[in-house]
């Protein structure tokens, strides 16, 4: 099905096109080696790739005019957002042209009656709740980082409120590509709903880069909640903890977030956060939304619930810059992490299994963290059945590397084994391909085959996702 | 991108694999006329095509059989559920092998505690909701035909609770698949969200068996509701009545159903179904789900909403058998209007809009219905955006299936207009090609593209959705 692909352009076609690029685009395209070390790599990621040049398209004409040069010329193309990416998937590893959409960040349409907007990718999330702010709306998707809306559309990102507003999957109504060959293509439609042909807009969303550049969003907007009430409480132990969360969510208490933090992550956030009120005990952070009874009965059973469970007593955050402060402390669990063993590098896991699984996973990836010798923090979005732990080890001791490593890739296979995937909102980028493979190993072979369909000649981030 | 696929199987070439399946599948294949005439095509549409085989498989290796054959001797394939589908998807237009897959009707699993389930594709969504009473769990997506999950897969099917739970884009974690040339594929994963790869499961979900065979599907389920109430509001005009609609969404309410009936839909529903008790005006049958509080809440919201807007009193059907009176009129509206104008056919639309230009392309359409001269019943799933006109014509009198096809035409074009789409829940099938052409003109080369890469024969439901 997927016949070899054409060797990529070779130095002096490269050269040539870089000049091009130059020349057409002036000021917006640069190969200066500052801009291009920035552009070799995301966050938390040692393996780069350094792009031959840096382009800035203004205009979704603009990138469909990279995209065909770079595709006759057989250039590597990597768009690029805000390089928050954590699994490498903008390193320009075969060099090539990295496109940076930031410049594209106009904020095309708000409606507040279809409550929906369309934006450009370089729009960043921060950017457009501060844009919907004062018109009673607000988009919930909220994967900790700033990222480019175009960037949380290509990896599939989600975060603390997905388990009430769903997953970019969810969010995004249609979009804007442009092919590797310079189509401007218009997926899905503004409707809520769509039984029209197949899913490409869905096909797209967390397709890496590999299949073309997201130029514009169609997203799904939703009305500032009422009432909100955010929560800490803490546990004995850490099933009890996700205990209470799978028991509301079968109880179907519209939970907008619970985020679980284990008792050595809760240490590195006090420190680190100044949370000084609480204990480093297992503790969930839980945020309610709704009209106010709705949210008082939420609140009610939750409080049941975690009495049940030996929970140490909701602490209430009404106020918003209390919750600011507590959602603060659980987006910052990564400089947290790094500021808890200084000199220590960092790696993340990201499985997500049913809910029902929850439990067994974390213990048994508990009992392995303890059993590496390493320090490995835990926070999670339980409600979906998604968690992190972060994986600290000295760069400078022998084998505590691979020994992360090896512990990383027991939980994403404990994953797999339980029913659920290696990735929940990070992606597959450079580092989960194998793990990739394993999770699908019949689905890869129609995956490629799509890839290979819609970017004939393999140009489009290549060497993410799908090797090829 | 799609070179010419090659001439499917001579006649010669037909009857040889059509006597291999008999023997191979003994009683459970057939060329019997009645039953090839049974599987020539779904409801609501004169135009049919006869298979030259019917198979029933009992496993997906059977299935992968019956693939690899028809696949090896270039034989047109069509995947058969319950044979509810409205858009034409299974009639053999090139003729070929029907596979009714309604004898692989097994519940595989149930697991609670995940709310999920994995079921065969000839499982029907009353059986399954049989199957899961007593365990205090249901499944909620309900197109009124009782149709097969597979099919409901197929065709993204959604209904009259989409507005709360989705559609089956929405309850499908992963499927079986069984490829053209025969290979089991399975995507997506049991956890609730996964950043891992192309989004086959989505890609599959929609595809109208045009990619693969559904032969096993892994749902989401939901907790039972603890309270449910249904209600009836009549109101002074349409506008009025869809107003509330957008302003509760707007507010956030959470409508578990909410279906809008115009007066002469309420006219047909009321002689049909005794429905007595009302008048023939615009109606919105609502229901909601939640907690009693949570219930209660919404109702009062509703119904201070329904004043303003001069409804006529909420009437409460708090009984069970109050409520399933209220859907079985309201499921059984297609019956309602053959009755209501005897001898006629119909013709169905399946607009779909964003909400906020509801109104205008409720108010546009009635205004062609008028200019018509035809009668047209409107009920719809106002909550998603979606409508539908059940376009009464007399096959006896010249001219009035053209009549009656320019107004359904005229609603899909508009829809699409509005930025919206032709089809929100029936699919494309043979009927709405053209249309599926003018809603995303550049969209249909990448969906032949992946269609071409994934059925390199084009064997797979020949016809449909994407011409080749």
């Amino acid at each position: 099905m997927n016949s070899p692909l054409p060797p990529f352009a070779d130095r002096a076609a490269r050269e040539a096109l870089a000049e091009r690029l130059l020349q057409r685009f002036g000021s917006r395209a640069s190969r200066a080696a500052a801009l291009r070390e920035q552009h070799s790599h995301g966050e938390n990621i040692t393996d780069a790739g350094l792009p031959d040049v840096v382009v800035f398209p203004h205009t979704n004409d603009e990138i469909a005019e990279i995209a065909r040069a770079c595709f006759e010329a057989r250039m590597p193309m990597v768009p690029f957002g805000a390089g928050t990416s954590l699994e490498g998937h903008v390193a320009a590893i075969h060099g090539g042209v990295s496109v940076d959409l930031t410049q594209m960040n106009g904020i095309l349409d708000v409606d507040a009656q279809a409550l929906d907007c369309r934006v450009q990718a370089g729009v960043t999330r921060v950017q457009l709740n501060n844009a919907l702010r004062g018109q009673g709306l607000f988009f919930p998707i909220d994967p900790g980082a700033d990222a480019t809306l175009g960037g949380m559309t290509a990896t599939r990102a989600s975060g603390t409120a997905a388990v009430r507003y769903g997953t970019m999957r969810d969010a995004v109504l249609g979009l804007t590509v442009v092919t590797p060959d310079g189509r401007i293509v218009h997926t899905g439609t503004r409707a809520r709903k769509t039984a029209a042909g197949l899913d490409l807009t869905r096909l797209f969303v967390g397709s890496e880069g590999t299949l073309g550049f997201v130029a514009e969003v169609q997203l799904r907007l939703w009305g500032l909640p009422e009432t909100v009430q955010a929560a800490v409480c803490q546990f004995p132990d850490l099933t009890a903890a996700v205990g209470i969360v799978i028991a509301a969510l079968q109880m179907g208490v519209p939970l907008a977030r619970v985020e679980l933090l284990d008792a050595v992550q809760m240490q590195a956030c006090i420190a680190h956060s100044k949370l000084d009120e609480f204990k480093p005990l297992p503790t969930l952070f839980v945020e309610f939304h709704g009209s106010p009874a709705a949210v008082r009965e939420q609140i009610e059973t939750m409080e049941s619930l975690a009495g049940d469970a030996g929970g140490t007593g909701f602490q209430w955050a009404e106020r918003p810059e209390d919750r600011t402060r507590l959602w603060k402390a659980r987006h910052e669990v990564t400089y947290a992490n790094l500021a808890f063993r200084p000199g220590h590098a960092m790696i993340g896991t990201d499985a997500c299994v049913p809910i029902s699984k929850l439990v067994q996973c974390i213990e048994e990836t508990l009992a392995d963290v303890a059993r590496s010798g390493l320090v490995a923090p835990l926070a999670g979005h339980v409600g979906d059945g998604n968690f992190h732990l972060g994986i600290l080890y000295d760069p400078a001791r022998d084998g505590e590397r691979a020994r992360a490593e090896a512990l990383a890739e027991g939980v994403a296979l404990r994953a797999i084994r339980l029913g659920g995937t290696c990735t929940g909102e990070h992606g597959i980028g450079q580092h989960r391909i194998h793990q990739l493979e394993a999770e699908h190993p019949d689905g890869i072979v129609l995956m490629r085959a799509v890839k290979h369909a819609l970017d004939t000649r393999g140009v489009m981030n290549p060497g993410k996702m799908l090797r090829a």
